[in-house]
C-alpha cells in the first residue's frame, strides 16, 4: 500500500463525513421538543417519533465532539442542536428521580415508554453529556454525567438491585464482554485530557480491561461474548456466543487503553486476539462482509440475523484496523482496512440520499432500507469516518516528514 | 382442482406427519429430567439444553393430541413423553407458588432462567396439561389448566399487576392481537365436548373473538397488530405493524369460532378479512412466501427479520385455506392452500432428516438450519399436518359420498 492509498481514502473519508452529518443536521432535530428524530427512512423522512435514549445520547455525543475537534465543524447550529439534545437528556432521561435509572424509550415529549435492566442508557448519557460540557465549556454537563458514572459503577460493581432484574436459581452468573466494553470507553471519555479524572478512573480501567480480557478463551483463538464471572466457558448457545463486530471494537477500546498505559505487550496482544483474529473468523468467505453473530463450535446461532452484515461491525472494524496499523506499521492491517472499507463504502453507503444502510442480507443486498432505527443513529458511522479520517491525516504527515512515499 | 388433488396432498400431509414426529421421538426427550430438548440442530443433535416453557406445553399438547385422535399414534410412547413433559411442567414451571406465574425458560432440571411479562408461558401451560388430561384420563391435569386459565383471564380483564409490567407515563395502552386469539384458542382447546366448560367460557370467547375483530382497520382493508384499547389506530411503528402469518392464525381460529356458533356472517367476514386479504397483501410476489412483518403504509420494518420467510405463517396459512374452503367450496381457496403447500414442502422441508427448517432468506435460501430453538419446537408443523390430514380426509369422504370427482 503507497502514500497514494492513504491520500485517497482520507479524502474519501473527509467527504463522506461531510455527507452523512448533512442528512442527520437536515432530517433529525426536533426544533420544538428539543433531542432527535432518529427513526428515518431512506431519504430522512421520520417513520415513528420515538425517543430512544441510547441514540440521544450517541447524537449528542457526535455533535459535540465533531464541534470540538474538527475545525469545518465548528458551527453554532451544531452545538445548538447538541445543546437542546443535552437539554432533553436532563430534563427527561432519568425515570423517577433521584433514582438515576434511566428510560430505554422515551415519547417525543419525553415521557418514559420502555425501561431496559441493564446500564446501556445510562452509559450513553454520560457520554454524551461529558463530551457536551467539553464543547460548552458549561461543568454542569460534566458533572451530571460523573454522578450517573458512580450509579453505574455501583451498579456494576457493587450492587444490581436497582436495575430491578429478579434474581433466579437458574441463571448463571456471568460476564458479559458489553459491559466492560461499555466502562472502559467511558474511563477513555472521561479522562481526556483531565489529570484527576485519569487518576480518579485508573483503577476502573485496569479493571475493565481485565475483565474484557477474560473473554479471551480456547488458549488465544477465540473471544467469547459471555463468560463465568471467575473468567471460565459458560455451557450452551450463551457460551458459544462469538460477535466478530464486537470483538473488533473491543479490540479499539483495547488499543487506546495500551496506547496511554504504554504497554506493548496489550497492544500486540490485542492485535492479535481483538483486531487480527476476530476478522479472519468473522468475515465470510463466499459473500464478504462480517457476520453479525456466531457460534465458537460452529452449530448454526440461533438469532435469525445471524449471517446478516450490520452497518457497525465494519464501522468498527475500520476503526481498529487503521489505529492497529498506525500503531504498528504492519502492511496486512493496512490491506484489512482497504478491504473492508472497499466493502463499507460499495455496499452500505448510499451515494443517492446520504448515510449509510444499516442491514444487508448475507449477499450483501440491502435488506432494511431505514437510515435510523431503534439501535442506528448518528453515531457509528460519523465516529469512524472522523476517527479514521484523523488517524489517515496524522499518517500523511508522518509519511510526509519522514519522506516516505 | 379435482379429487386426486385433494388425494395426493392428503398422503403427502400424512406421510410427513409421520417422518416430523419420528424426528421428534428420536431427538427430543429427556429421558432424565422428563420434558423436551427442542434446540435441536439440522440432523437433531441438542446443541442447547435449556427448556422453554412454551415450547414445553406446546409439545405435550402435540402428542397427547395425536395419541387421543389419530389411531396410528396411540402408541405408549407418546403418552409416557407427554405426561412426563406434564409432570415436568407441574413440577418446574411456576417460578413462586402459590403465584400462579410461570418462567419463560428452566433449565434442564427445571430452574428458572428468565420470566417474560407476559401471559403465553402461561397459556400453553393451560394447553399442554388440557389435553394431556384428555388423553390420559387423569382429571388432574384439566383442573390444574383450569386454576391457571382463571389466572390468566385475571390478568388480562382485571388486573396485571402480577406480571410485573410498569406503568409508565409514556406506555399507550393498547391491545396486541396475540392476547385475545391466546384466549379463543384456549377457550376452543377447554371447551371442546365438555358443555359445562363452553358455557363457563362462552362469554370469553365472544369477547375474545370481537377483540380480535377490533384489529380490522382501514374499512376492512387491514389487520394491524396492535390498536387503542378503544379499537383505534395507533401512531408509529407500533400502530402501523402488520404480521400476515398472524392474521391468517386468527383467521382459522376465527373460523373455528364462526362454526361452533353457527355464524354465517362472521365466517364470511373471516374469510374475506382473515384469510385472504393477508395472504395477497403479505405474499412475497418476487420469491413466493409470507413476509414476516410488514408496515401498512408500506414503510420499512424495523424488524431485522421482516422480509425473511419463516415457516409458521406457511403452516397456520395451510390450515386457514383447508379449512375455509371446507366451509365455503370456495375453489380460490383450494388454489391457494396447493399454492402455499407447494412453496412449503419445497422450501421448508428438510428431506434429509427431517422437519423443517424454520428460517429462509427473502429468496427462499435456508438462513438457519436449526430444526428447533427458542420460539421453534414440535407444534406448528405437525399440528398443521394433522389438522389438514383430517381436514382432506373429511373432504375426500365427502367427495366420495356425493359422487364427485
Amino acid at each position: 500500500m503507497d502514500f497514494q492509498v492513504l491520500r485517497d481514502w482520507h479524502e474519501k473519508f473527509s467527504q463522506e463525513l461531510d455527507t452523512v452529518m448533512e442528512f442527520w443536521l437536515r432530517h433529525s432535530h426536533d426544533e420544538e421538543y428539543g433531542g432527535f428524530f432518529t427513526c428515518l427512512g431512506q431519504d430522512g423522512k421520520v417513520y415513528d417519533d420515538l425517543k430512544y435514549v441510547w441514540l440521544q445520547g450517541r447524537q449528542v455525543w457526535t455533535y459535540s465532539r465533531l464541534y470540538r475537534k474538527v475545525p469545518r465543524f465548528r458551527r453554532p447550529e451544531l452545538l445548538q442542536a447538541a445543546q437542546a439534545g443535552g437539554e432533553f437528556l436532563l430534563q427527561h432521561a432519568r425515570v423517577a428521580p433521584p433514582s438515576q435509572k434511566c428510560a430505554f424509550v422515551l415519547t417525543r415529549d419525553g415521557r418514559p415508554v420502555k425501561i431496559q435492566r441493564t446500564i446501556f442508557s445510562e452509559c450513553f448519557y454520560v457520554l454524551g453529556l461529558d463530551e457536551l460540557g467539553r464543547a460548552t465549556g458549561e461543568t454542569r454537563y460534566q458533572k451530571e454525567a460523573l454522578t450517573m458514572m458512580e450509579a453505574i459503577v455501583r451498579w456494576v460493581r457493587e450492587d444490581p438491585t436497582e436495575l430491578g432484574r429478579p434474581q433466579l436459581a437458574g441463571t448463571i452468573p456471568h460476564d458479559s464482554m458489553a459491559v466492560p466494553m461499555m466502562l472502559l470507553n467511558l474511563v477513555d471519555q472521561l479522562s481526556e485530557g483531565d489529570a484527576e479524572a485519569a487518576a480518579r478512573f485508573s483503577e476502573l480501567g485496569s479493571w475493565s480491561a481485565q475483565q474484557i480480557l477474560m473473554h479471551v478463551q480456547r488458549n488465544g483463538t477465540a473471544v467469547l461474548e459471555n463468560v463465568s464471572e471467575d473468567g471460565k466457558e459458560l455451557p450452551g448457545c450463551l457460551g458459544r456466543q462469538q460477535n466478530p463486530g464486537h470483538a473488533l471494537e473491543a479490540g479499539w477500546f483495547l488499543l487506546r487503553y495500551a496506547q496511554c498505559q504504554h504497554d506493548p505487550a496489550l497492544l500486540s496482544q490485542t492485535v492479535e486476539t481483538f483486531v487480527k483474529q476476530p476478522f479472519y473468523s468473522g468475515w465470510d468467505p463466499e459473500h464478504g462482509g462480517l457476520f453479525a453473530f456466531q457460534d465458537v463450535d460452529r452449530f448454526c446461532p440461533t438469532q435469525l440475523e445471524c449471517k446478516m452484515k450490520l452497518w457497525w461491525p465494519h464501522t468498527e472494524a475500520m476503526i481498529a484496523f487503521l489505529m492497529a496499523f498506525a500503531d504498528t506499521q504492519d502492511q496486512e492491517l493496512l490491506e484489512l482496512f482497504d478491504q473492508v472499507a472497499k466493502y463499507s463504502f460499495g455496499k452500505f453507503r448510499d451515494p443517492d440520499t446520504g448515510e449509510w444502510f444499516g442491514y444487508l442480507t448475507q449477499e450483501g443486498k440491502v435488506a432494511l432500507t431505514i437510515k435510523g432505527g431503534p439501535f442506528k443513529g448518528c453515531f457509528h458511522v460519523p465516529r469512524a469516518l472522523y476517527m479514521c479520517e484523523e488517524i489517515l491525516e496524522s499518517l500523511i504527515k508522518k509519511t510526509e516528514t519522514t519522506g516516505e512515499s
